[in-house]
């Protein structure tokens, strides 16, 4: 049975499993993979009676996580649990879980235990662990990508529906792309990171890893939220948010790197599945453009190079200062560092970044979005144990400048090298273009349908629905404002897009009106029985933007509601009846094209 | 003469004077107050030539500051004449003046000079500076307020029309206050800072002086932009901001501080103004309420406590390493602490930062703005020479938060002590809204009436302007939302407000529509000679708002065009001819108003 939130819920609404049998399943695959080293610590059945209980006391219908397993990276607190960042010394036991685990919790959600990763959230292998290597969902002597390492692979091998991450330098992506899941990287405080050991405080995110795009959507709307006791916690400025995520149907312009800015490190079929994904999305009408990747390349060396490694020591002070040889060498090495720096120093790299910043800017400016792969290769477990600081550093060359740059990203799988291992892309836009990002990201999934995680079922294609990226209005056009009339860039100007092609209800008649050009039409409502269902076409206007198109119309036009053939009621032209003087009835025609075709 | 815009201006069109005859004045008042030490560098007659024959060759009507001298604080780059930042062994001479000083003259001002400061902008007094101490224009035993002190003085003393400060802690509004002037510190990013020597680069911001708030208005217009050179440069996200200037007429609800919040460090006839103020601003009808501004204090203390100095260090770099005596003794024990930080203390101080800005945020959302003393007290010269530290540090306790949490300022004069001292108060808000503080700063102005400057004539009071703080749109009301009606809350909620109460032409049939609660009236355009007028409100609603209220409106009702009893056509409430039946001709009544009393 595969977990995605679709078919658990359908599952649970009909009866066929309960939350018990669910963990038990959940139970049995994690002994099956415990060589995998996924988990941390995993909930006895003592720890998970209490949430069973709960549910059992309750029904599907109630909680919209209703009985939804998931897994929550060991640096993320669970009330009762320890917490131990995957250093032994570090631990400590909450006394509260964190803010977006307890949302998740009361929503219905079922913790299934701690997972690996590399200590401190410092790595993007997944290897440096005292608990050992995780390793990959595909291929057990290949890296699963860390540092969220057993998050993604927990969801990948089917033993949670969705889990949560922690990304600074790309842990919420790199692993998404080893193990073929969709990898979350939300922008910095949308997910309250209460609750979660910072790595790097100001750059810190918690992610989520996920099946397939909807899925990721629907956790992000339960997760997110501004929260007054984190202080880089940001109210999301879109209103109605989780509304504009769906199936992305409006032309999208794209990013990509120039050839000499790609890396790949030596790894031919990632470059192969790269060009093979690229020109997939490109033959599915999406407009790709060279743009500049300096800027982001610049930035992602200072996240180590800079004086960001200093956020790194403070966090893990005092135990770096006091027990230094309680933290493994690799992750001492790198952490150690963090107390050279200067305050001179920082404020030169923040001048530096903010110079970049500005390049970078106008690189997402002139694109809907940025797309680049998610990592260059991967490694083998071995590679990496021998080179373990240099093959790390490759694994973000394409993800360690997000946020120092205060970026949104989006990981997604677009298909397998000729190896069979996982290859995906990541979609980058600005800070709280989350939910426009999932729903390019919901087109890849469309487009490539690829099986989902490591043999967890084949992609369920959605029911085709528009996305509204942004609160819109849809408006009833017949005349001049049709796609291909003079004056329908008033509506593409303004962001508007088709939502449909249809009919008005049967009560109306249409005129043209004197004067011209623009030469226009008046719809209006007719006696009782002398109307007709006139062609309209209805667009979906953002709302912000709809005033100034109200206000530009003149008269004897204006804007009200308009009935179309299923009784429904949008909004719309009418026309003053003043306005009908030296008007010719046409309603025979009912449509103002084909009137124009006749004329 | 007074050498406020306005006057200027119209005495240029007037040909009253040239622009050699205002330099030649302004030329014999920089002598007069020679003692003051005002100037670092006053223009040559051969230096000033070029911009006179420039404008000798062009017209009033040509250049929007056609012969609008200049003061430019002597860390801001005029191209030819040296830059010092108060420090003989920095100095070196530009070939480019600063962006905003690029565009100053290229609208046609002329700058007269560059203008003593306390050195590297380092202090709040205008003591510190080997050219003397820059006295106080109504008394100069007093300091003039620093470190923009010689900007402040020279428009205060008519030698400049407005002037250019720079403020980090508070540069821009100190003197201000001291010195009866309008202080605007802008929004960071809002004025570019290219070809300004740095104090801290990630929070300094170039400002304007002025003697009322309608020249800083014009003067910030043509002063920012976006500049692709300063990477701190950021585009204003209100559209066409200019427009949003005016004066204010709402109702404004501003956060003031508990008593034990308040300092004024002895100084009795300063906090007795500050009452003064405070309660004639509130028998104008300003609701004040109070506020706590205690992480606004604490955020103060960090910029010179925490790890910002590091800027100042940067700033001064190599010549603080390399020659520290060429500082002044007090400059050079406060920047040469700049280089003990390190990256740790400054990643600390900057979470507290985001903790206290988060405090702060809470609020601003509170209120429309802050109001605060802009200091707390004068000091003398002779005070501020025997500690200068301390006094200096106290100058600085409403204002050196203001850049550390982003935040836009407007310092306006509200009053004088008993002994005939200026004083003033900071409007205070949220990035970006400097249009709207101008504009209540506006309305303090016309409700003090105060003298200009030191002995620049009397206050002349504006024409009543509505203020546009955002885009909006002229929309006609006749029925249910004219004020006082039951749907008149559409328009309020959506921050609309009333433009007037009018009467449409004398073409339109109004009729009462069957159904109802609400009672709605329906205006039509009626058949020729038929009409009458009918009284309507003309409400502004905000562009991004009208569209959701056009959507709201039910049919038979919509949104057209009105034609008003001027002539004018603004948006309107029009009905179709469908949804008049079973409607009252209700016409001679030309009121909805009218006809529900005589209901």
């Amino acid at each position: 049975m595969n977990l995605s939130l679709t078919e658990l819920r359908a599952a649970y609404t009909a009866g066929t499993v309960t939350p018990r049998d669910v963990m038990a399943m959940i139970g049995e695959r994690c002994e099956q993979y415990r060589d995998h080293n996924i988990w941390i610590h995993q909930l006895t059945a003592t720890e998970l009676e209490p949430y069973l209980k709960r549910l059992e006391a309750s029904s599907p219908s109630a909680l919209p996580l209703y009985g939804i397993p998931f897994a929550i990276k060991d640096n993320i607190d669970l009330a009762g649990v320890p917490t131990t960042a995957a250093c032994e010394e570090f631990t400590y036991t909450p006394e509260r879980s964190a803010f977006v685990v307890k949302h998740l919790i009361e929503a219905g959600a079922i913790p299934v235990g701690k997972t690996n990763l590399d200590q401190f959230a410092t790595g993007l292998v997944g290897t440096r662990s005292p608990w050992g290597a995780c390793k990959n969902s595909y291929d057990p002597s290949m890296i699963s990508g860390g540092s969220s390492a057993g998050s993604a692979v927990s969801v990948a091998l089917g033993m949670a529906t969705f889990s949560l991450g922690t990304d600074t330098a790309g842990s919420g992506r790199v692993p998404a792309c080893f193990n073929n899941l969709v990898g979350v990287k939300p922008s910095i405080g949308l997910l309250s990171a209460s609750g979660m050991l910072p790595a790097c405080r100001s750059l810190d995110c918690i992610t989520i890893f996920a099946l397939q795009c909807d899925d990721a959507n629907a956790i992000l709307a339960i997760a997110e939220g501004e929260d007054a006791t984190d202080a880089y916690s940001r109210n999301n400025p879109f209103a109605n948010h989780a509304r504009h995520y769906g199936l992305w149907q409006g032309s999208v312009r794209m990013g990509v790197l120039p050839a000499e800015q790609l890396a790949f490190f030596g790894h031919e079929e990632y470059a192969q599945s790269y060009q093979a994904s690229l020109a997939a999305i490109a033959a599915s009408g999406v407009e790709l453009v060279e743009v500049d990747f300096s800027p982001f390349i610049e930035a992602a060396r200072l996240l180590y190079e800079g004086p960001w490694v200093a956020e790194r020591y403070i966090a893990t002070s005092p135990l770096i200062q006091k027990r230094p040889e309680a933290l493994l060498d690799v992750t001492r090495t790198i952490i150690s560092a963090g107390d050279k720096g200067s305050a001179v120093d920082a404020f030169r790299a923040q001048y530096r970044l903010k110079t970049l910043r500005k390049a970078a800017t106008a690189v997402l400016e002139s694109v809907d979005c940025l797309l680049t792969p998610t990592a260059g290769r991967p490694y083998r477990i071995d590679e990496v144990n021998a080179d373990p600081i240099t093959l790390n550093s490759n694994l973000g060359y394409y993800t360690n400048y997000m946020n120092l740059f205060d970026l949104a990203g989006v990981a997604v799988p677009t298909g397998f090298t000729a190896s069979g291992f996982p290859f995906g892309l990541t979609l980058v836009g600005e800070a709280f273009t989350d939910r426009r990002l999932l729903s390019v990201a919901n087109r890849l999934q469309q487009l490539f349908q690829l099986p989902l995680g490591k043999g967890q079922g084949d992609y369920q294609p959605l029911a085709s629905v528009p996305v509204k990226d942004q609160q819109t209005i849809s408006v009833a056009v017949c005349g001049a404002h049709l796609e291909g009339q003079p004056l329908n860039w008033q509506l593409t100007e303004r962001g508007a897009y088709l939502l449909s092609k249809t009919m008005s209800s049967p009560d109306y008649k249409l005129y043209a009106l004197a004067g011209g050009p623009p030469f226009r039409p008046g719809m209006v409502v007719a006696s009782v029985g002398e109307g007709r269902a006139i062609e309209v076409e209805v667009w979906a206007v953002p709302t912000a933007e709809f005033g100034s198109f109200v206000a530009g119309i003149p008269a004897p036009l204006g804007i009200g509601k308009v009935t179309l053939q299923d009784g429904s009621q949008v909004s719309g032209f009418i026309c003053e009846a003043s306005g009908l003087a030296g008007a010719e009835d046409i309603s025979h025609f009912a449509a103002w094209r084909k009137y124009l075709a006749a004329k």
